[in-house]
């Protein structure tokens, strides 16, 4: 995000980027896979949220706080980057700044125990793009809880991983079956121009 | 339920049985395909509810307002069976009985907007089983937000259909593999003797 | 509500009018009490009710379960008026018509576990006018629930009872004060006149 | 909280402290008043966090985030000492250490929106000692939301501070009375000893 807007994103937008679960050590057992997909997704989520930027979408983290219920965002940012992590390339591609927003989720579920709904009832949001991984789980949860509180999906396939890239193609066709969701590339995606 | 229950199933049982959706008109596009299925699995759901019942486990029907605001859950059973629809011989098979419980749902979620996980908490549910359609709608959502509010699953695979059945298969597979669910038939399934 | 509307009360409406607890048996400590307050303020309830169905107001019982999760709305009804309890003369003057919707609250706030604030959403209601007893428990929580939400509120003082009219009166300034809610008697409400 | 128990308070606790607002800057009309009653139960509540963290309770701060959604709460304490507002002695006196829980809320209820519900089953927490301010609001509103949700309370007096006192008092009173909180001074207050 352009330095100019510093703190000064837009307040107001029908379309809102979600980073689901990017802010991660990915030091789990399979995580090193998981990494390997992770990381050309993670080049592709950064140029969808400098592209989100310029149109004036807002950028939401919302992310696992890993059972750590006393940190805040920037200690888990400060940690998968200083502790030389699994995934200290993708926080550096993907680090948040001032502009953006970010909710901490105790679950898999972006909605389930957080302010994610108000934030987005706050900004206007009726369409969500969302970004990230894993979409098997952490996405498709968070993406029926958005369904079923009538946001229009987004959910850019070339955005979102697994593990199992199997498993994520047939649960973005499940998504784009059930809930309606547009699976299209980022790249194919048109936002519109920021007003003003 | 044998008559001499009628009203006194007991108030407090670590397992419950929800049945999804069972009482439904199938009045829609498919509806006629998915009563194919579903007939069957109402006879297997029918045959679990009495193994329930007879081990003290209470059953709570957890069923579509189908937007009929005003509408309560008799009214709904009465327009499944009086109105001679397509799931007249499946809310025959499992027309709920005076000691059986009710929770109407407004969306696709049995804990989305209603009272479900407060009535849980109030008989002290810990295993949840999951019967009723379709699979990978309805069954799933509610599936998701049980597992991720900890309480432990079982989806009997006969008695849970949807209208593609290869789909119905990889949800089950998915909800194993993801949300630690026993997907054993119904049959296979031991029930806890009732106390006393 | 006069029968030519008999199920058909408009489904879209800013503004919403609760009646809370209207129908109770009144069979507890103070019951009695409660029920002199009570008597007369269901006499100006049910005008109040007649005067918003005149204008196009749709009504939402919003009503205890009274800890029987196995009851619905009707069977509530009956066992007021048909039992002769303290409640009788109460739940016969403010029987509710077919027009009208209803909430089952396991809680004292209409909003707590139930499906309240997602049937208001789809009503569309941004004013809730909300009348019953008590005023120092109930009414106070769901006005509570409803000002956290952003709904505008109308307590009127006449439609609003406690066992404690002291306390009962406090309770309102404090709502006026605290909740920006309008607390003029009914008679003194205008409300907009229903279109077409 | 003494320096070896730094980031190790106990994760289960049957009691939980919760500081409600006490991270303030008190910038808004009214502030001025609101700061002499809040200086000296500051000191009160400093005591009592003492003595709770000496008996292993934990605290969690449940903090208004003032509608600076980006923000967090490191950065609200920084604000209300480094900018020498109002609220600066206050926040000097109560500022956050390593072994604190902090709970951002959106709105005047700690549960709203927010997490607090499920950190406070992750503690295993059955009675919450609420402290802070404004008693007529923010320590209201969250009150009767645990209310609801079965803990029990422990309100200390000599903690809670309103613009008013007199509806302080009143307020102390009605939770006395309706939501059974035990409101004694937090020095007559015992609570057990820790384990180990």
């Amino acid at each position: 995000m352009s330095s100019d807007l510093h703190g000064n994103a837009p307040d107001n937008s029908s379309v809102v980027l979600l980073l689901v679960d990017v802010i991660n050590d990915l030091e789990f057992p399979g995580g090193d896979v998981l990494a390997q997909h992770a990381l050309p997704a993670a080049r592709n989520i950064a140029a969808l949220k400098d592209k989100a930027s310029r149109a004036g979408v807002p950028t939401i983290y919302v992310n696992d706080n890993f059972g750590k219920w006393r940190s805040d965002f920037r200690t888990l940012v400060s940690h998968c980057i200083d502790d030389d992590t699994r995934g200290r390339a993708i926080a550096g591609i993907l680090k948040p700044q001032p502009a953006d927003y970010f909710v901490l989720k105790p679950k898999q579920s972006g909605f389930y125990s957080t302010t994610l709904d108000l934030l987005l009832e706050h900004l206007g949001a009726q369409t969500l793009i969302i970004a990230g991984f894993t979409g098997d789980i952490c996405i498709l949860f968070t993406a029926i809880d958005a369904h079923i509180r009538d946001y229009r999906l987004i959910l850019p396939s070339d955005c979102i991983v697994s593990q199992d890239m199997g498993e994520n193609a047939r649960i973005l066709s499940y998504a784009a079956r059930v809930l309606d969701a547009d699976i299209r590339r980022a790249t194919e995606l048109s936002l519109p121009a920021a007003p003003g």
